[in-house]
């Protein structure tokens, strides 16, 4: 894999010379052009053997191009605020918007490989690993954006060479440390695991390119090449990618059945008994959230449902059982500029929260399969492709030992009815019920078919949808109380 | 001052019971319009004693408002990104944006006081910090803020009382910590401070509410009508204050002299020299920042200047020398979205870095008092306030060991046409010049008054400016550097 990248490739002096000029220009023009185009982000990652010129390489950049424009991301330890959350959260918060370049020094390959070849993990959990790194490549991409995988190469005798001259130069010598004469009496190990790493993660979407990182000249002109290639391609692509997917069919059912259908929704619960359930249940999950163990624990709690099916007063009975310090509510609407600008679920992930802490999200990341797939806000291949993408964030959510819990609230449409009505005609409540909500109402076998679709392919068994039958509210909340603390109380006892 | 709040205060459950419906549909309503209009945010504070029911009182608020619009903070330890910062940088973070309401749980007063009861600091120093949560309240209300302020006080017996039953129910007995008793055993110490704190910061802007904390319901009612009456007064009002302020004359100067016209624009340097020098002092540059004690260094610096002055290559000399996962270049456009919800320096704010970081700020907070003031963009009061404003935040930063480098990179008019008209002729720098440059030219001496205005009243002896005579790039580039290496030579030397 790495043979052509032992061949000794090397640059004169008097082609670098003459090339870098034009090149220098050729990628500041094309930097201008995509901050002006402000239609994609381009995300750079910087990976290879000790000693190979990764840094060199990014400063280079940063040389040559604007730099008010390049953002470059060392990624070391992790800070508290970032190990309390998911891995992959740090570089979520680390993205680039659109129109601007982010260069990532050590990126979510670091850590894996580190991992592997100091043997804290085997092959298996390695090849999850990439997995999971493919993936969030792979959304990138289909959200736009123009992914460049570096790798610098060095063969074992070159890379001895590299570090004892380095460290001759008492001007670089800070930059040989310890770690990295450890990682070269590793080099065979360290080479097996980046082989695999390539091999598996080098897509059509996101290859990898291997360069060879002895000789400073050829290693940057080759980078520098290959990156005004990639900006000047890619900007003269149509801005949305042509891919004709067509919505699939209904999940079969010749006989009209589906998980909507087939709710109760005449379930019904007394005042009385209401009022004595939510004392219940409240105390239960007031007592839960104040548990020394729950200080360990996390959770995103969302709801969805029907308009006036009772969202607003079902999180209430959940807010006023919990300490106001530790939960945050966070209603989604249309998405503010700089949440524009990134990838879909980027407003989503800025809002997971750390330990101890109760986030609760009004509307969710969902949007996606319901509204904006009903009302074609985004394309077919966008919703399609959302649910293996949802699939995959609240994986690491719960990966993290987050607590994922999903609400759906159900309706009848003669119910919604009646509410639409009443609301019209309460004082303070008639903010509630807009144009919008009417036009919604419209499109009811729409949303029906979406949800359907959404809780069959996103009720998973880590992150399970609740269906709520709520054309009693008091049901519905008591229902809702008591599903939170069911899934609080299983993680509260398998925490440690 | 407590004598109000240890009458004895309560209120009969008939009253309250009757009161409260009332009262919640008036807040939600009050709370709505709020959000519609979007025009100021509302920061609360609460503060008081232990066992005053500040966390209750904030948690019937979440209740009997719309929690989604309410945001509560818990101001506990600070996270290492926090502790990287200086320590309001956590408030920033959290502020509230126009159309909401922002709760904290311990403010800015927490520590102070604390560190004081327990000795750490003694009177000058709470003194000090006080004026610096003054200070911070000002600018809040003056951007247009909300700022309440409440403190629950209960007397020593009453306290006592307190703690004794919440710790007799099962259900409460979680709240009681040892540090609650071990702050009962210094009362009279706390006694003593708060009366310190309230008195030198209940300010006609945000006044101190003083609430005896003992009854439930007198103290939830208080609160709740305190709120609103602040919430429907304060919408009623027009949305400018209309303090009128004119602004000041120039400063005196009969011969015409002012710190810009005294600069020697003519300063030179040739080519060899200016070789000889970028060499040395990137290479300084390098080790400097690459030295260990680096680590726990933060430079902030900042590029203001006339139009085509040079800033974007005297910046990147700067970053060539700097290590690019180190740096981080902000430039200064437009706000976005999420910026305009908030006052004027919370998108400077957010951007302070973490130690051994340097962040460069191309174009800055000054625009406030430069092109903001010269094209009207915003009131005369607004950037009268803002000097001072501006020296607070630079104080903030300086305390915390950042070293703040400011250069104003001066050119002359005829130099600027030159300049103007050279980038018009070459192809890739043509992007730079706009028709705004031109309009810009057109209003040189407004500019240049403003410019004058600034140092005189912005150059400090913590945060000076540096006047960069750059009519000649070569000299320009070598002073920006030197000046650079010679301020972070000084840090290092002052840092243990």
């Amino acid at each position: 894999m790495f043979e052509s990248a032992e061949l000794g490739h090397k640059l004169d002096k008097a082609t670098y010379d003459a090339e870098v000029p034009v090149l220098r220009e050729a990628l500041l023009e094309a930097q201008m052009e995509l901050a002006k185009q402000a239609k994609f982000p381009v995300v750079i990652l910087i990976g290879g053997v000790d000693g190979a010129g990764r840094g060199e390489t990014v400063n280079l950049l940063n040389e040559w191009m604007d730099p008010r424009f390049v953002q470059t991301h060392g990624m070391g330890e992790p800070s508290d605020e970032e190990l309390d959350r998911p891995m992959m959260w740090r570089f979520w918060r680390e993205l680039p918007p659109k129109g601007r370049i982010g260069i990532f020094l050590g990126s979510w390959y670091t850590w894996p490989i580190l991992n592997r070849v100091r043997g804290v993990t085997k092959n298996a959990e390695l090849d999850q690993s990439l997995e999971r790194a493919k993936k969030l490549e792979k959304m990138l991409v289909d959200e736009g954006a123009l992914v460049l995988k570096f790798w610098m190469h060095l063969s074992r005798e070159k890379q001895e060479k590299r570090l004892k001259s380095l460290e001759k130069d008492p001007k670089t010598r800070w930059r040989v440390t310890k770690r990295d004469w450890e990682h070269y009496t590793l080099y065979d190990k360290f080479n097996a695991v980046n082989e695999r790493v390539i091999r598996h993660t080098s897509t059509a979407d996101a290859p990898w390119t291997i360069v060879e990182g002895y000789d400073t000249r050829y290693r940057s002109l080759t980078v520098g090449k290959i990156l005004l290639d990639a900006l000047n391609k890619r900007m003269k692509q149509p801005a949305k990618r042509s891919t004709e997917v067509t919505a699939p069919p209904p999940m079969p059912s010749i006989d009209q059945l589906n998980v909507l259908k087939t709710l109760d929704l005449k379930q019904k619960l007394d005042k009385k008994d209401y009022v004595r359930e939510l004392e219940k249940y409240q105390g239960k999950l007031a007592m839960l959230t104040r548990s020394p163990k729950f200080k360990k624990l996390t959770v995103v709690a969302m709801f969805e449902g029907n308009d006036a099916a009772g969202k607003g007063g079902a999180v209430r009975r959940i807010t006023s059982a919990l300490d106001a310090r530790q939960y945050n509510i966070i209603p989604i609407a249309a998405p503010t500029e700089e949440e524009r600008a990134q990838p879909y679920l980027w407003r989503f992930w800025r809002h997971v929260p750390r330990r101890g802490r109760v986030t609760i999200f009004d509307r969710s990341w969902y949007g996606r399969v319901l509204v904006e797939r009903v009302e074609k806000f985004c394309s077919v291949a966008d919703w399609m492709r959302a649910y293996s993408e949802i699939n995959d964030f609240e994986t690491q959510l719960v990966r993290h030992h987050i607590v994922v819990v999903k609400f759906w609230l159900a309706i009848s449409k003669e119910e919604q009815l009646r509410r639409f009505k009443e609301r019209e005609k309460i004082g303070f409540k008639r903010f509630k019920i807009t144009e919008e909500d009417w036009r919604n109402r419209d499109k009811w076998d729409d949303y029906e078919h979406a949800v359907c679709d959404m809780v069959d392919r996103t009720s998973t068994e880590i992150a399970p949808w609740t269906l709520v039958e709520a054309n009693d509210k008091y049901f519905a909340r008591i229902k809702i109380l008591k599903t939170m603390c069911d899934r609080i109380e299983a993680a509260l006892k398998k925490a440690k």
